[in-house]
Order: structure tokens, then sequence, then C-alpha cells
């Protein structure tokens, strides 16, 4: 079964987000004055064969844990579905 | 009214993406192999403050379109909540 994977690695929150900084700074500099804390990070998706949806979790997780995030300056979170 | 937007910029579907490719053949390398289609793009998350949640999309798609995203090479998605 073909399972799609939708995920976000973030920079942790205690961590100062230099790019975030830079993007919220631009955005007041062209007028958007009530936007705050950009935070800026990854989006993957991917396509994974997994036996069951309980697999592809499994998979995915680890995958983030192992290549796809760095846990030391990043949190992660991910949603699947079934491919149709 | 604070509201928080979780917007996703990826490549076009229609573009290379070098950066995908490279994470697919790095899975594979470490045995993730069921893993295809890799693609990576950005994940941005803001406060914004605004009279109703409308108005907030509408400065929220204004700003994807003005400075967060490169509409020639990026296509971009977001959802919008209330700040509890």
């Amino acid at each position: 079964m073909k399972f799609i994977a939708e995920i976000n690695v973030m920079p942790l929150k205690a961590l100062l987000d230099p790019q975030g900084k830079a993007v919220t700074h631009s955005m007041h500099s062209i007028g958007y004055k009530s936007v705050e804390n950009v935070r800026i990070g990854k989006h993957i998706s991917l396509e994974i064969e997994a036996d069951n949806e309980g697999h592809a979790k499994e998979k995915v997780d680890e995958a983030c844990k192992k290549i796809l995030s760095n846990p030391v300056m990043e949190s992660y979170e991910f949603e699947i579905r079934p491919m149709n």
C-alpha cells in the first residue's frame, strides 16, 4: 500500500530563529506590521510503500529521527494519508 | 484578534527538486528503499493580528504572493486558526 507523509521540521522554540526574525523585520518594512513571530523550517513530502498505516508511521518516524531532522536543534511532526 | 498561519511553500511539481532527489537517494542508501518522490520546501508559521479570519486569510495570501514565495518556482498553501 502507498502512503503520503507530510512532515514539518521546525527549529526548537527555545532556539533563536535568525531566519524567522529576518523575515519578520522585512514583512514589517513592507507594511505587514500586524505579523509577529515568523518561524521558518522545512516542509517535506514523500511517498512510502508499507503494509499498513501503522507500519508507514513507524518508518517515517524513524526516518525523521535518523535523517530528516536534527534532534539537537529541530522538532518534527507529520501526517500520513493513503495515496489514492 | 490573533491568528496563527501555517504555510507550506513547495517547489512547483513541474520543476526538478534536486534537494528532494538527493534526500531520496540518501534514504535509499541507509535502507529506506520504500521511500519515493521526496520533495522539500519551506514550512512557515507566523502570528497575525486581524479583525476576523477572512481578513487574516487575505493578508497571509497577499504576503505569500509578495514575499514568502516565488511564484515562478514555488506554490504555496496555508491554514489559519485562531490563537487560543
